[in-house]
């Protein structure tokens, strides 16, 4: 099964290392050996027909240099655009930054992969958030997969999980931790830590996303909530519709106060009639009350009551599982193995 | 399609009233439309080729009667194994009381259903703990499915979350809270009830098993292990397999011991090496440190990290919608609906 994978910063990184140390588990298990023909960075690609050597790939990007200066393979300048056009193979991955006022460059990407009938792996909420319902019918009408399990809560499956018990029963309202990266800060913050000195731990750390404001206004969530709307509530929503607040304002006091009444304030998004992104007030024995990097959706069911499930909401090895994933389900369908 | 159902206590009935409540949206949504035509209790069965009525069949049982009174359909002391033999059917659902011993008469249902090529769901957990890779391998001679999502966590969905994560990672470890009678019965021991007393509350409110010794000694957890182990795992084990300990010998001072040192005591199944099953203290901030009836497992992960699911892992309305979830799955990849 031939892949391009376009975006190569952590999560692309990830999931080449992760290709490269399963090989064998992969052959044997599922009898799955996926060859990366293209990856596209920011300054160019790098294309092998025959697949690419995934190593010397990693090698050149620890170095700090674009995939693109590898003198047998490399293309400078190449754009993610050029090698769908030029490139042949199943699966496109796309794994570039997230953009939430345009979706760009992943939406022209997506579509362009779709169109060329390929199957399609994102965890770009961008494109997902503003045009998701487009984006499947889309896939639809090519008789391929769109597949985005990473978007929401990286390897935790919650897109999966929710479809399971939607199954005869029905999700009447979504509440949640859906950013690790507020979480970790607003945890910090309990531990006495000031907002502004948690940010910048969280981004030495690799957490926040590129541009901070992402996380800590409350649009990465809002993005999440969106995509969980459209796709397991049938709800057919955007970005505009979310009414979202952030963490900004949270001051150290309002930390403290909580935590005297048994409370810990949260960045949760809300799926009701409305969808709402604010910091909230939780009870320490809600379940959803998680500390650090975590991530907790709880699901109100009509039948079956509340159900919760908790995980590593970041981070680019935990993504990358979801994409392999993904992966291996769509193997699992074809016979292009 | 045809369905069988064999055992009408609380799961039974609790799937009857739901099948009745949900006839349109079931048709609607799914084009799903099943007919019951036999169920049995332990003193006969009532038997209807065109489908039964089952808000009769329901009315007799509030009435504290056997099905098999009724008139026109009923069977008195008709066995379950006569029903499987009698009528024809596509599934047959088995809920009859757990027993651990011998797994009867559950093993029996099960086995002459599968022989009888019809597809199987069951949340017994006596059948499966003692004999899930010989029903499997049956299963698959006859080219039927046999189903259990309601024996591990009631409507949660634990074995289908453990499968899917699964795919593509490596679950090393579970741990967790897997019978809410206990954790009920803990919860109000934390609160100054000693146990005694939270065991008759847990009896009153019909949380507790029929024996209560299956929760309490831990046999419950036990079987949960079993069935998880080989299902998720691959590991061939047996309830023989698992050393037990239960929550008899616990005391309200040991609780309120460990409420002092920021733990609190859980009835814990491990799967590791070994299979255990034993008080534990836990840190009131872990995931697991769920309150009441609800149950919680974690999967530790190799790449992703540790995950936890957590809702109510008992009740006869939660246990039937995993039932319904079943059949649901067996009919979109069934001809006959």
């Amino acid at each position: 099964m031939k892949l391009i994978l376009i975006g190569y910063g952590t999560v692309g990184q990830s999931f080449t290392r992760i290709v490269l140390t399963k090989q064998k588990e992969l052959v044997e298990k599922y009898g799955f050996s996926p060859k990366i023909v293209a990856i596209v960075d920011s300054k160019g690609a790098i294309i092998n027909p025959e697949g690419l050597n995934l190593k010397k790939a990693l090698k050149i990007k620890e170095e700090g240099k674009s995939v693109a200066v590898d003198r047998a393979y490399g293309h400078l300048n190449m754009s993610g655009l050029e090698a769908i056009e030029n490139v042949e193979a199943d699966i496109m991955i796309e794994v570039t930054p997230t953009n939430v006022k345009t979706g760009e460059p992943g939406l022209s990407h997506i579509t362009a992969a779709l169109k060329k009938k390929m199957h399609v792996i994102t965890t770009n909420k961008g494109p997902l958030a503003l045009a998701l319902p487009t984006l499947l019918e889309l896939a639809t009408q090519n008789n391929v997969y769109l597949k985005f399990s990473g978007a929401v809560g990286a390897g935790l499956p919650v897109l999966d999980f929710a479809k399971k018990i939607s199954l005869g029963d029905r999700i009447v309202a979504i509440r949640g931790i859906l950013n690790g990266t507020t979480n970790f800060i607003l945890t910090r913050m309990e531990e006495g830590i000031p907002f502004k000195n948690a940010l910048e731990e969280a981004q030495k750390r690799g957490y926040a996303e590129a541009d901070p404001s992402l996380d800590i206004d409350g649009i990465d969530t809002a993005c999440k909530l969106v995509i969980m709307a459209n796709w397991i509530m049938d709800k057919e929503t955007t970005l505009r519709d979310v009414r979202v607040e952030g963490i900004r304002n949270i001051a150290l006091e309002d930390v403290r106060d909580a935590m005297k009444r048994g409370f810990s304030v949260k960045l949760l998004g809300f799926i009701n009639e409305d969808l709402v992104v604010k910091p909230t007030e939780i009870p320490k024995q809600d379940p959803l009350c998680v500390k650090g990097i975590l991530n907790a959706i709880t699901f109100k069911l009509e039948l079956a009551g509340e159900e919760t499930i908790i995980g590593r909401g970041a981070g680019g090895k935990e993504t990358a599982t979801a994409i392999l994933r993904d992966l291996l389900e769509i193997a699992q369908t074809s016979v292009i193995m």
